[in-house]
């Protein structure tokens, strides 16, 4: 038992501080929303938080704490790589668009992906459920039997979960997977000279979403690969075992997650738009939508594809392919053709 | 890579013969509900689910699986308890009768809870937030810092989370801790001439609940036992070294989480209502109500209070005191001074 860590005090009185800069009001503390500031200054905030509040724990820190994939803890001799994902009705998904059994697929796929970007392979969810109290038990057996089928495809079983009562469905899932000791890959390793690659496909998901906003059911090609993402969980180790120097998996969007990984480096990342690949369906698709498909390819999140950075005498894996270099940290982090990204980069909550 | 368990027409198709079971209807699939099965029977066919999907799995099963507090997993010669608690806003909490510190405070305990009675020391959270997009920071912030400071209390720190937009606020919370390779205690392991006790609180946040739903906020105390608990984290541990045979932790209520322990056990829990520690102010809040104060102490959850079944030859750990004995299996699974208990036992989601 220790004793009481005060933080909340400091904290509300930081916040105070912090409101008042931000809002140039002393009396605006409630009018800063999760809306206003967006996701990833909400994220930072809860991430100083978490750190002055554990500053006089007596455990070790994290191997890897907050702001990777997944965190890494050391239990005795192990190491332990472990991620949470939430996936909220309407905003992660719509059970008129995908089956249960998509959406249990997707939740499993996306949590695991987190664990296989550090160059760990998932073996163990944890999946609480909150669902309204109508909802059907057929509903709930098939998101659970594809969580749980996704799940066995990596290797990974299911040991626990909850259930609760809700006005929307919920699904978080806690994925966790036994790190080596040296070896895990983190997004702060990138160095200048670096190859980028990928592995996967991109902007697909985006493009099978589009199609479904439309109100169409074509081309299913789009559409399946919106359903659920088909990740090769193996992907990450071989990166790692390859050398890769930084790794990341594709959640929000290639540049929006190059630039988590050109952050955390300290360096810039330049794709060549010329090494993308995009496939026939996707070009056809942003043609009859008027769109440039690049734009799903740059920006379009969920297909959860790896993309790592590897010292540049190093084999690209299997499924690898090269799409940049890491150069010098200049004035923004990610660079198409040496020039400024001006799309948004990819997906932020509550901003949209 | 394993080959994909397909698991889901084989759930489909027994779950039509259990639908088809209990409704008398082959055609009422989408008349079951999870309000018309209750929580324990959705879970335990979840349960089913995991197990069927995972049967070819190559890695070794849990070494303590779904269905105890929580499950204990071996990383290499690392055994870790894990466990993972979801909070929804007006299911759990109100943020007209709690503040942001107290929501905290209470999610990080009750889920902490889940590793304590084990008999293992919680030490890493993983923390999801989902929120509507006009909730404040300031909320958000007193919120995470509850929790944090509560986690600070039990020697624990966050090492990650999630982010996402809502309807309603959800918080998702999974607990780990290092269990000692053998002493981790479960649900199972009562024996018939134990004795039963228990450690901290009960009926208390049940009374205060009750305070706030009247639309009353005063007794204080009540209150102040309703918005969090005030967990010993030690204190299950303490009883694993006293050589405790099962352990849970009353979330639901005492009779329900006894019950727990009685059917994993298979024997029959005796409570001796004079044993039963009923405070002052319990006693003159149902007094004013008009109620029993003892359904409260019987019924009540959230006080997150550890209950124990010992050796009788042991010495009770600090802060227990035994409230029963465990007898051979009868046909109920507890018993109040040896006559069937005629209440609910304590709470269940979708049956309210």
């Amino acid at each position: 038992m220790h004793p009481i860590v005060s933080v909340v005090h400091i904290l509300i009185e930081r916040e105070s501080c912090f409101m008042a800069a931000i809002s140039g009001d002393d009396n605006a503390s409630n009018a800063v929303t999760l809306q206003s500031l967006g996701e990833f200054a909400v994220i930072d905030r809860l991430k100083d938080i978490a750190k002055l509040g554990s500053r006089e724990i007596s455990i070790p820190d994290p191997v890897v704490g907050s702001g990777d994939d997944s965190a890494i803890v050391a239990f005795g001799s192990a190491h332990v790589a472990m991620s949470v994902d939430l996936f909220v009705q309407d905003r992660h998904f719509r059970t008129d668009w995908s089956t249960g059994v998509d959406i249990g697929r997707r939740c499993a796929a996306a949590s695991m992906s987190d664990i296989c970007a550090m160059g760990v392979e998932p073996s163990t969810l944890l999946v609480g459920v909150a669902a309204p109290p109508e909802t059907t038990m057929s509903w709930i057996t098939e998101m659970y039997s594809g969580l749980v089928e996704e799940a066995a495809i990596a290797g990974a079983r299911v040991v626990g979960g909850d259930l609760s009562s809700a006005i929307a469905i919920m699904i978080s899932v806690t994925a966790l997977g036994q790190a080596p000791k040296k070896g895990a890959v983190t997004r702060s390793g990138a160095r200048v000279g670096d190859v980028v690659a990928v592995h996967g496909a991109l902007g697909r998901a985006a493009a099978g979403l589009r199609v479904l906003q439309r109100g169409l059911r074509s081309p299913r090609s789009l559409v399946d690969s919106y359903r659920f993402p088909h990740v090769d969980y193996t992907a990450g180790v071989r990166a790692r075992d390859a050398g890769a120097h930084a790794m990341i998996d594709v959640s929000d969007g290639l540049v929006a997650d190059l630039r988590h990984i050109a952050d955390a480096s300290v360096v810039t990342i330049n794709i060549d738009k010329g090494l993308l690949m995009v496939p026939e369906d996707l070009t056809s698709a942003a043609a009859a939508f008027g769109l440039d498909p690049l734009t799903w390819v740059l920006e379009g999140g969920d297909d959860h594809a790896i993309i790592a950075t590897f010292p540049v005498a190093a084999t690209l894996p299997a499924g690898f392919h090269a799409i940049g270099v890491v150069n010098e940290r200049g004035e923004h982090g990610v660079t198409v053709d040496q020039a400024i990204f001006e799309g948004s980069g990819g997906y932020s909550h509550f901003h949209q």
